[in-house]
């Protein structure tokens, strides 16, 4: 094994990073700084944190907040391009793994370590996001992946390895699904999930009640949009990441945001997910609306074609690329006129856009006041059907004259 | 005005095309032929349809069941590209139309007529669909579209032109909303909808439930699938058509397949429509549910890549050119694994895909017997981030490199 | 016709428009402005421009300078999106329609006209650029295209329009091609092009040598890049416009730019033409092998996804358009890294990018300094084919358990 | 290392392939066949291959002629989808590998080997592309990839492998560059090719005549088409691969079908290469132009994009997916009106395609004959642009009106 002298690990507190801790230590004769982002996954698995690194070996603990940035900077451009993987995943994994990654590098940069770590497994997509981003962000630092390394396989042995060494670990024996949770979704897979002929069960489902369970009154949900960014809730001015939480205390309550999924990862196979993104499904259901009123016909398919690009782009962890900047700023241009107001209404895992206005919609409620003949004369149509089908025309006759 | 001798009329049976019969004859001196195509709209509005025809003035009425060969030729391959115009339309009224367009055609040639008459408005996008499909198929026969031509403006003017020809008609003076309907959809627009502001009334919506309507216990269907094609429902093989209808009906009662959108037009502008899809939204459900089985990471990408292109393809009536064939080509041969069941879960508006299976899944609950090793070795991984992320890599180093 | 007070005309001074000029007066009972842009199409077509225009029936002449700014603001751009019409056509009329519109707009604006008319014909494109970028600009002018409005079919009758006015016209009865030229280049239709199975004659040719006639030594040009425009030719630091004219010469010397196409017009039928954009075929080979050393390649492919759209747009004369503002902000956010230098051999039709070096190049020279192990260590290469053929694996084995 | 009996190798004769035959058995203790794919890359290359192969130890060498097999399967259907990688490289060693993997994977499992190997080194796309195809078509063969494994590292030191081993080999301890060639095309690499600021020497280029040494008179040449495959040359009706070589001798004489490239490979770096493809660059010049005639906008447009992605399938070794086939499918469906006749000229490194004729002509020299009313009515020009330009219209309309 190389020589490190110093790593920066990411830490989340859970079993797997409180063994690499040790691990890193023993095997790599090395300082191991713990880095903690906080993304939103909650107060629970941030409280005492910091005590924790320090008894499983951390010479230093950094805790950093990247709940603002994570919503502004990651979210919001996504949601600009209208990135959904495979049509349906709301990329809430993806998203937050550039900007952990970006921050992780910002804190071994500052403590002069060498090498990073992470605790990613070796069958997923967040190895290769974690390590595109810090092959971008900082060529030159080694990046360790135990768990690609150690010959420690089960639950069991992890907390094994702890009890060998008297440290202390709160992780129960038996967990049967892996989840990732931040301010925009949480994510469930294993357990009966890994057959996709079974339905989920109510555990699968922390997050939001079920449709069932919400309530019999549906809800109106009023929401500021400018510039393609969600600005305000219910007529009050929040920053991106108060907007996200007033929008998932009402949508979780409503049912709204579950998906359960099939999907391809990028490392060639594929997984089953359950995916709660309560706040974000409302905030992608407001923004396409208001963009029908904006964009014109070759503006919308253009936007599927990059939102397509995107989110592939954003699911593989190819963040900090050029790529990245182009379809971005493609879509920069493109959300400035998206500025408006949208209701929405939440009722048993519904969310549907009731109401819908824009400054500048091209649909207009007075268009008759420019005049029906100044803009719009029917018997325009004709010509436009004429030339619009010229090549059909044409075929045709060809054909007839060949036979 | 051209001579014409013999005009087939695409005959509804409602006020406009009522209307057209006569003015058709007085106008242009013409034999008139009406031609009524059954897509499933519903019994009521054929009901003595011929009739009705034959006292407008018609010489003959043909009357041409195509509701199998719409469901069949026209909507399965268009579900087989994953089409939907602008992420939300699910195209009902757009794949009615080549085929309408088609059996009006044949009819034309066969009475030997010169022309075809249509009642499409000279704002709508199915002038130009009915038009580029008659360009197509026969670019002999002349087009006739009276409201482009005549100076009826109003409801009233119309009722008023069959009165002082005694042409009886059920029409009432007052009709709030535009309707098209067939076994796939009805659509509605006008009235309270030409403003987006305004939350969509009860009497939008005629063929489905509201959710809060919708019936307190889940329903579960069942679904069979052959390469791309809904085959069976609750275990019984029905044929397209039938399975259309077998599904239209639990799915209007649970409040399934609404959507209220504001759309760009061929012609130019927007407009607002509220379109119920009931059995049709749970048929695309079903097979995207499929595909994630089935399809890899590249061909779902493509495949979202040529369904932005097919929607617009339909949507504009371009059904009978090359691209269509070329696209369908394309989309035909990715559905030839498309095979498996999928049981969906109705509950007050939502549809979701709870159990999933395929004898072509990617997905395999057995994976663990391919023998992890041979299949997929963690170690492996390793590679792949490097070789994936090596461009990265290179371009960083190579801006330290430039400092 | 409707009421118009002063109108401006984008004139030429060719027999077209000299005729247009009193016609419009005739038939409007108005003032004509009559506007020239200069975009480079040559002194003998400017000279004395001015005074044809006053004696044709001009009330004013405004001739306006456009060459830098086509160049700067219009070429440049689409040459950093990589757009090529249909695979082959530099787009060089496309490229000057939009801003002659907008300089016309202008000069109708100042001078109070509420109209603008043109001398395009009926059935090409032009008419379709120039109107479009009218409704962009300027929605409320009138537009006028006396081509589809009067009844002069022929140069012959165009010709006794004049002399019946004893306006003088320098116009020879006969013009066998139609030719459009600006500074990137010239456009040849009509006579013998006609018919696409006959050879391009010697006299189609007007700007560049033929391959045969240019001379028997080959010619290096060093062309300076920055940020995807170029900015020298052979170490001289230029402004766009005078880089241009600094390439023409010596490719046009070398017979380069010359193509024979037939292409798919706007209006629906094709065209034949020939093209020559001597300099402008050199810029475009200079950027492309400057895009080899600067561009990964998911930049690359997605470029040519985005060039093909900006093709048609700029083509389609969409340039006033969202979509345009979406796909160059995308263009100019990848061209940040093209800066460098080519060196082109001009021999006999062919132009080569013979050398080729960047700051930001991907492509080191000296890649083994960052030591091959750090950077790329083949060891890596099984993992990654491992995993990037992992999907083919997984089906083929599921093929065999289904078997 | 894993235990193998028999392994196939793919071998070429060279000194790579000779050191790893007895390599194979030394470090395998195994059975090796040796397997030598004829895609036409001379016959000097194949001559006495069969008794190289046993003298340097296989236990038997099968000679497989993939010549027309190659052309007509592999070739001609990716002519038809229009695909070019990165704009310019015309896939010639991207295209025999899936074909030269079938016939190995072939061979071994008539052999009942276990395993495959061959000598693609470890940082090219060779080796992706060959295990790709290894996994889609025999997932259960081991790849063996000795240049991965082995710690040979220089010319000399496999010359001196075989030295040790009194293996007799023509190869000389000096070779400056890596090449690959077929009946398609002849690649170069290394030398100097390895500094991009280097213009290639006469060396480089075996295959053709630089412009300054081929003939000073132009040659003509006829090339019959029929639904997008090249079926005769100058009247002559060939088989695809005796068109190929029919096309080689004048294209080469005259110069045509060299380029000189930066590519990215797959594996994340970039390669400089320079190529020799002379038939294939006049046959993708003959269909291009006759693609002129028979493709409508739309069409041409769509092609444009499968074209991309499937350059990019090619390329990455990809063929034996289910995207190839959708893709492929596609583009045959177009491809069925791509029948006439095209002449290219040839002179002096140009190919230019002067004639042009399809029986599928959208261009129709006749075009008057249909009426020019009946097909084309100047009037509808204006109906056309006005619906064409409407949303240009209203957006600038509804600036106006919020101003």
């Amino acid at each position: 094994m190389s020589s490190i002298k110093k790593v920066v690990l990411a830490y989340s507190g859970g079993l797997d990073t409180s063994v690499i801790m040790p691990w890193l230590k023993e095997n790599y004769d090395c300082e191991v700084v713990a880095f903690v982002a906080d993304v939103g996954q909650g107060d629970e698995e941030l409280e005492g944190i910091e005590a924790k690194a320090l008894a499983s070996g951390a010479s230093e603990c950094y805790v950093v907040d990247l709940k603002e940035e994570m919503v502004a900077d990651y979210i919001y451009p996504t949601l600009k391009t209208g990135a959904v993987y495979e049509g349906t995943y709301l990329l809430g994994t993806s998203m937050a793994r550039p900007i952990i990654a970006k921050a992780q590098v910002e804190v071994a940069l500052k403590v002069g370590a060498d090498a990073v770590a992470h605790g990613c497994t070796g069958k997923g997509n967040d190895q290769v996001r974690f390590e595109s981003c810090f092959a971008a962000l900082a060529p030159n630092l080694k990046v360790i992946a135990p768990w690609r390394e150690w010959d420690l396989d089960s639950r069991e042995s992890l907390l094994d390895y702890l009890a060998e060494r008297d440290i202390p670990c709160a992780a129960s024996a038996k967990k049967i699904y892996s989840r990732d949770g931040n301010a925009w979704h949480l994510s469930t897979e294993g357990g009966e999930l890994e057959d996709p002929w079974c339905e989920p069960s109510a555990e699968i489902w922390p997050l939001t009640n079920s449709p069932e369970e919400a309530p019999n009154e549906a809800q109106y949900v009023h929401i500021g949009i400018e510039k393609g960014e969600i600005i305000a809730v219910d007529g009050e001015k929040l920053s991106p990441y108060q907007c996200l939480v007033a929008l998932n205390k009402p949508a979780a309550l409503h049912g709204v945001g579950r998906i359960d999924i099939v999907e391809n990862r990028l490392v060639g196979m594929k997984s089953r997910g359950c995916y709660e993104t309560p706040g974000g499904t409302v905030m992608v259901t407001a923004l396409r609306a208001l963009e029908e009123l904006v964009l014109d016909k070759e503006c919308r398919k253009w936007k599927n074609t990059f939102a397509n690009e995107f989110a592939h782009l954003v699911y593989d962890g190819r963040w900090f690329t050029p790529l990245k900047d182009s379809i971005l700023a493609g879509a920069e241009a493109l959300a400035q006129t998206f500025t408006g107001e949208i209701v929405v209404k939440l009722y048993k895992g519904n969310v549907t856009a009731v109401q819908k206005r824009s400054p500048n919609s091209l649909y207009s409620e007075d268009f008759a006041t420019f005049g029906a003949d100044d803009v719009y004369n029917q018997s325009h149509a004709e010509g436009f059907i004429r030339l619009f089908s010229l090549s059909s025309r044409i075929t045709a006759l060809s054909k007839e004259n060949t036979k």
